[in-house]
C-alpha cells in the first residue's frame, strides 16, 4: 500500500491556475489536503479568480500577468510573495510543477524544473509541440521527469508503467473526432465559431475546442507523444473513438495491446500525475461502468476531411522548427476563425500555406523556435482567406 | 531493450504437451529456438503425438500416462529419460514449468515447483480452483511465481505490471458468453453436446467448451483470479464481451482502469508467461486492428440463465472445499451431458445439488481437497437428472 499517512505532503506549483486544467488540479488538491499542498499559483489576467485561489490555498508564491488591488490584498493577507514563473520552477520548496498554462509561457519554467531534476506535470501542448526536443533534452540531462496530464498521454503513460524495458510497437492515440466528425466537406466549410465551441465530451477553452473540431489538437498530441515517450512519428497512430472511454492504447513488440479507460474527466490524469508513483485511494471521478456504456466504437480518421491532422503529423515527422511554425500558424488561423474572418476549412489552408513557405532550422535552440513562432504568426495573419465563411463552394 | 542475444535460453518443462495449450506452447517455442528450449515433455494417453514431439524437441525428460513402442523408441533415440511430472517440476535443469494438463494431475508438480522458488506458467484451471489456497501458500513460502496463461488472467497480470504497489479496486473478467449466449431458457434446455462444442471464438477441448457455454468456465476463472492476484471474490466482476478482444480489465483504487487487448490467440499469453519479464520482439499472433474491428460491446452476464457462474462465485466466496467439490461435480455433470445422459440445464442442477449436501472442510490440506473431489464425483454421478435432454418443459 502506498497511501499511508506517512507519505509526505507534495508541494505543488500550479502554473495556469485559473484555466481549465488549473482549476481541476486545485479541485484534486482540495480533496486531498493531507497529500498535496499548493505552494505557488500563477495565472494570466483573471486576477479575481486568482485572488480567490490565493485566499483559499495560501501559497508562498503568486504570479500574475495583470495586477489588481484584490489580488495584492489577498497575497498580503496570506504572506505570499509575487515572483516570476521561472522562480516558481526553481524554488526550493516546490516538489512538482504543474504546467497548465496555454501558449509558450510554460516553456522556460518547464525547462528549468526539468534541468533541476524535478517532475513536471505537463498539460501544455505548445511547450512540447514547439520545443519537444529541448524539453526532452532538459529532462534527460537534468534527470527530471515529464508526467502527462492530458487524458490521452496519461493513458499511454499509465500503460507504460512496468513496461519501461519493452519496445513500443505502436502508440494508438484515440480521438473523439471533435464536434464535426460527421460533417461532410460542404458542411464543414460553413460551420461557425459557435458550432465549433460545442464539443461533445470535454469542456475546454475556445482555442483547444476549435483544434479538437479540426483534429489539429489530435495532430499536436501525436507530436507530444513523440517527445513524451521517445518514439518516432511512424509509431504513432490515431484511432477514432467517439465515446472517449478508451483514452489511448499502446502496442508492444509482442503484439500485446494495453489500454487505459475511464469516464472522461481530467481530474483522474491530473491526480495520477501529482500522485505518481502512488495511486490515491479514492477516485476523483465517477467509476467506469462498461456494461452500462455497452458499446465502444473505433475507426480510422479521415485525413481528407481533417487535413490539420495530416499537417501536424507531417510537421512532427519533419521536425526542426516545422512544429513550432505549425502551432503558431494554427493559433492565428483559429483566432481569425473565431473572429468570423475566415471559414473553418481555411484553418488548414492557412497552416499549410505558412508551412510551405517556412524555412525550418534543424535542431533549433529556444531562440530559433521563438523566431519561427513569430515569423509563422506574421505569415498566418497575411494569408488571404481562400473561402468565404458562409460558402465553401469555391474550395 | 530486453531481447538481446545475451538473454540466456529458458529451459521449459511442458506438462500436458499434447493438449491444446501444450501444442500452442510448443508452437511458440518452435518460433523462438534461441530463447526457449524444451527440456521436459509430459502428456496423457496420446503417445503418438508425444513421440513426434520428443523426436522434434529432444527433451531430457519424458512423462506419459500410456506406453507405446514408438514413444519408447523416440525417447531412446534422443536420450530422453522417463520420469514422473513431479521430477520434472524439481529437476535442476528446468527453469520454468508450464502446466497445461487438465484436471488435478498438475497440482503436485505446481506445488513442488513453487516451493522450490520456480516460476510456473499455469493454464490449468482445476489446480487453482481446487487448491488455490495451497498453491498461493507454496508460492509465498517458496518464493515461486505464478504466471497465468489463460487469456483473461494474462490480461489482468499484464495490467498489474508496474502496479504492484497499488490496491486493486475491481477485476473485470471479460466473458464471450459462450455458444448459447443468446438462447433463452427453453432453448438452453434442449441444446445438444454437439451444439455446445461449437464455441464462437476459441477452439478448445470438449469439457472446457461446455464449461464456456454454461459460464462455469468463467465462474472458475473468478476463483482463479482470487488466488492468482490475492483479491477477495467481492472484487471480481464478470463483464460480457462478445468479441473477445478486451481480454480483461483492472480498476485501481483511483478509478483508473487498465485493459489488455489482442486478437484471440493463446500463443500471446503463453509467450508472455514464458518470456516474462521480457516481451519478445515478435508477435506470435496477428496484430490487433481496432479500426477494422469497429465495435466492442459490453454487458452484464445473466446469472439466471447461466446459474453455473453464480454457483462458482458462491463457492469461491465460501472457500474451504466448496470450490473443489464444485469443480468435481461439474466435471461429472459435463461428462454426463456429453454422453447425452442429461440436459444442458441439468449441469448446474447437479452441481448445486452436490454443493448443497457438501460438508466443507476449512483450510483443507491436499488430502482433504482430494477427498472432497472424490466425494463430489460420487455424489454427482448419483444425482438423478431432473430434465429430459430433449425437452426442458419440466424445469
Amino acid at each position: 500500500m502506498s497511501t499511508g499517512a506517512s507519505t509526505p505532503c507534495t508541494r505543488v506549483a500550479v502554473l495556469g491556475s485559473t484555466g481549465s486544467v488549473g482549476r481541476q488540479a486545485l479541485d484534486v488538491i482540495r480533496q486531498l489536503p493531507e497529500r498535496f499542498q499548493v505552494v505557488a499559483l500563477a495565472a494570466g489576467r483573471n486576477t479575481e479568480a486568482l485572488a480567490g485561489q490565493v485566499a483559499e490555498f495560501r501559497p508562498a508564491y503568486v504570479s500574475s500577468e495583470a495586477e489588481s488591488t484584490d489580488l495584492r490584498d489577498a497575497a498580503r493577507a496570506v504572506g505570499a510573495r509575487f515572483v516570476g514563473m521561472d522562480d516558481m520552477a526553481t524554488a526550493e520548496d516546490v516538489d512538482i510543477l504543474l504546467v497548465g498554462t496555454a501558449g509558450s509561457a510554460g516553456l522556460t519554467p518547464t525547462l528549468k524544473a526539468l534541468e533541476l531534476g524535478r517532475p513536471v506535470a505537463i498539460a501544455n501542448k505548445e511547450v512540447l509541440v514547439m520545443a519537444g526536443h529541448l524539453v526532452r533534452r532538459a529532462m534527460l540531462s537534468g534527470g527530471g521527469e515529464l508526467r502527462p496530464v492530458d487524458s490521452e498521454h496519461s493513458a499511454i503513460w499509465q500503460c507504460l508503467w512496468g513496461e519501461e524495458r519493452h519496445p513500443i510497437r505502436r502508440i494508438l492515440l484515440t480521438a473523439s473526432g471533435g464536434a464535426f466528425r460527421d460533417f461532410d466537406e460542404s458542411r464543414l466549410a460553413r460551420v461557425t465559431a459557435e458550432q465549433a465551441l460545442n464539443h461533445p465530451t470535454w469542456k475546454m477553452g475556445a482555442k483547444i475546442t476549435v483544434d479538437s473540431a479540426s483534429l489539429m489538437n489530435k495532430g499536436m498530441e501525436t507530436i507530444e507523444a513523440m517527445w513524451l515517450f521517445g518514439v518516432p512519428m511512424e509509431k504513432v497512430e490515431v484511432v477514432l473513438h467517439r465515446e472517449s472511454i478508451v483514452h489511448s492504447l499502446v502496442e508492444f513488440s509482442d503484439g500485446s495491446v494495453k489500454a487505459q479507460l475511464g469516464v472522461p474527466d481530467m481530474r483522474l490524469p491530473i491526480q495520477c500525475a501529482l500522485a505518481y508513483p502512488d495511486r490515491m485511494p479514492t477516485p476523483p471521478a465517477p467509476a467506469l461502468d462498461l456494461a452500462t456504456i455497452g458499446t465502444l466504437t473505433f475507426g480510422k480518421p479521415d485525413m481528407q476531411r481533417f487535413p490539420c491532422l495530416r499537417l501536424a503529423m507531417d510537421a512532427g515527422r519533419q521536425g526542426g522548427t516545422y512544429p513550432a511554425a505549425m502551432a503558431a500558424a494554427d493559433e492565428i488561423a483559429v483566432g481569425r476563425f473565431l473572429q468570423g474572418e475566415i471559414g473553418f476549412l481555411d484553418i488548414p489552408v492557412i497552416v499549410e500555406s505558412v508551412l510551405e513557405h517556412h524555412r525550418s532550422v534543424a535542431d533549433p535552440d529556444l531562440e530559433a523556435v521563438l523566431e519561427a513562432d513569430a515569423a509563422a504568426r506574421t505569415a498566418a495573419r497575411l494569408v488571404q482567406r481562400v473561402a468565404q465563411p458562409a460558402n465553401g463552394a469555391n474550395r
